[in-house]
């Protein structure tokens, strides 16, 4: 497709295959080439929470070129994805990734939410409740509806703290119980993906099991990040991200269950029986899996590091502060996903060039990318992997775009100050 | 990683975060290093039907290391994977696709499973029944079973052609209709991945319509390979796979539907607006999407080349058979993926050294894998993308093997015959 005669040649030949829309077809690929080299147009620095823990490790972007043919990981399949001994998929999946979760069974997913609708729609019957926390991800909501389940939510205490508590699970089965509920799965967000709360799983997990409700802990953005153990935190099951938080390409994901729901949730099919239903047999059949394995040494290097990180997350969540920009959530935060309420910047977008957009683009011409385009009252970021002198960038990037704009501003008033008088 | 030094540091933070477990959580992360630098074991020619429509373009592969990191095609998301411009997957999902499967509405997806999945759970109610050919990937088997549906096959003809016929799917939606069944959907496996058998669609189409069932095609095997019109064939509903025919890496897919099914199986959430209940919100949220993107030009332009992929196809099972290794299904063949009966191969196995995996390791030395280690008697390969030097490779490497093992075996039985007279 580089040279312009095999160009000519192959739309010659297209235009044979679709005669009777040869003009609309011959626009059509025309249009393709585009999509052959496309740039990831983004900062250095990218504070987006969902793309923090999820940069590849050196290792898994030289696993990307080796592994990433098609069906790359299944040459030696003898028909379970998880079984495979070349590359040594089984080894991960059932003896490292249930040490590294603290849990009897894993097996990988496409996802965090595709393992959550796993669980979902395989322990519980249609019409049936779910309890989860008032700061759930979409996702869950999805899975349950997706699964033709009610949800009871636990409601947080909103605004500042936005916490979420073990009693409220307990309330929240008894109105689905009011309600003639079959309340069959508890669901935690564990930290939540807006303000990065972390609850007190093992209190909540005690409340559930006290029902007789087994508790789903969705760990998208804590397993990969800090150390996560599901028995001590009372967790029946576990959905990690590998995209998200385990340095891993997407959509690859991990779902940890112990024996009594595992049983349940990775059943073997009646008829096919080396296949597991909930699964349609296997999962990831390609690179992503193999990144997750490539990076795994490093993530558990980086869960050991975690006290680091934390005090990272604080002392920035500290700096911004002394910027008037309030962090809200858990306070000591807990995690390095912080949620800001940023009135300052949102004065300043009223009459700043480009509106809204001002800080997104004042942000990129900085070196730094991932608050939301157009937020500018409210967002939230994450330092995750991010040393000092990175955070410093940002931090300085949002203390010269404050102070170049209220002097502007300042200057215009005294402009008109003077004018006026 | 890679100095001792921090190896070292490495172990000691960890040996401080499982103080409790102490020695196992030690052991397990010596033994983490293997999975950063895993090789993928395979000779040049690799005839797995599996992995020969899945192969990267120079374009995919350069794109995985582009867009590796975990979520990397979100930082400009608004709210809905297929509706991003920045990479341009808009444009991608909702004309380029459509288009090219000549059907409304295209969606990604993780695979043909999930949405062969996606389509049967949110077209049929628990119970109903799906009528499916004999020759059916056991995925579609799956898929209906997590849906809780009942399955009517349609045998095929059996050895050797192995042939669906639309009669067959008539008389096993009546079979259903005796069983007090709800038929709601007809799946036709095109071709199947056991013989390669391209049955007649659009009668099949004909004769599903006429008793108001929607048809589900699933083109694992051909989309990507081969000119699939939904439309003309008259499915309804359709799949494809990126890693096992649209040079993408997996896991990817696409599932298309016309309007009338479009609605229901891509139906919005009733809470969350913008996200669709049975894509969970978003599937391919990575690296394989832009892998299927960058090679899609290289996949039309192969599509175009079909009747050429065709002829290489037809010759090569010609040479086959002059070796007595004879081809079932469909004759003359109509598609690349071929299945053997190789008797003569098995009577060799039998004194071989290595027995059945003689084969597996012959093939191998001459730079030829893919026939699954240990089958001798009958096994399936496929012929696509290798041009007439390669599979000439193919051919004098069976043709080699079998004459040296019946020379030896020859050599033998005179040896025997000039001692014992």
């Amino acid at each position: 497709m580089n040279s312009p005669g095999k160009y000519i040649t192959f739309c010659l030949i297209l235009a044979k295959y679709y005669t009777a829309r040869g003009t609309i077809d011959m626009q059509m690929l025309e249009n393709l080439e585009k999509f052959t080299r496309l740039k990831r147009d983004v900062a250095q620095i990218n504070v987006d929470p969902l793309q923090r823990g999820g940069i590849l490790t050196p290792e898994a972007r030289a696993a990307l070129v080796e592994w990433g043919d098609g069906y790359s990981i299944c040459d030696f399949c003898a028909g379970m994805l998880d079984h495979i001994r070349n590359p040594p998929v089984e080894e991960f999946v059932h003896s490292i990734l249930p040490e590294f979760l603290d849990i009897d069974e894993v097996r990988v997913t496409h996802g965090a939410r595709e393992g959550k609708f796993a669980a979902m729609h395989s322990l519980c019957q249609k019409g049936d409740f779910v309890v989860m926390d008032g700061n759930a991800h979409y996702t869950s909501v999805l899975a349950a509806e997706r699964a033709g389940l009610n949800v009871e939510y636990v409601p947080s205490s909103k605004e500042p703290d936005y916490a979420i508590s073990s009693e409220g699970y307990a309330l929240a089965i008894e109105r689905a119980y009011e309600k003639k509920g079959n309340v069959t799965l508890a669901l935690l967000t564990y930290p939540d993906g807006n303000y990065g709360n972390l609850a007190d799983a093992r209190a909540i997990a005690d409340v559930c099991h006290d029902y007789g409700v087994p508790l789903l802990l969705n760990g998208a953005y804590s397993v990969g990040r800090m150390p996560v153990k599901a028995r001590e935190l009372g967790a029946d099951i576990i959905v990690g991200s590998g995209h998200k938080s385990m340095a891993a390409c997407g959509p690859v994901g991990v779902l940890g269950a112990s024996e009594e729901y595992a049983r349940i949730i990775f059943k073997p099919s009646a008829t096919k029986k080396n296949k597991e239903v909930e699964l349609l047999g296997c999962t990831v059949r390609g690179a992503p899996l193999i990144t997750l394995m490539a990076s795994f040494p490093t993530v558990v290097e980086r869960v050991g590091r975690w006290p680091e990180e934390l005090e990272n997350a604080r002392w920035f969540s500290s700096e911004m502060e002394k910027m008037d920009l309030v962090q809200v959530g858990d306070r000591p935060h807990n995690h390095d996903l912080m949620f800001f309420l940023t009135e300052r910047l949102y004065d300043i977008s009223q009459t700043a060039k480009g509106g809204r957009y001002f800080l997104y683009r004042e942000m990129k011409d900085r070196g730094v990318c991932g608050i939301k385009p157009g937020l500018t009252r409210q967002f939230k970021l994450s330092t995750y992997g991010l040393g000092r002198p990175e955070l410093e960038v940002v931090l300085n990037a949002l203390s010269e775009i404050i102070e170049s704009h209220e002097k502007d501003e300042k200057g215009d008033k005294n402009e008109k100050g003077a004018n006026g008088s």
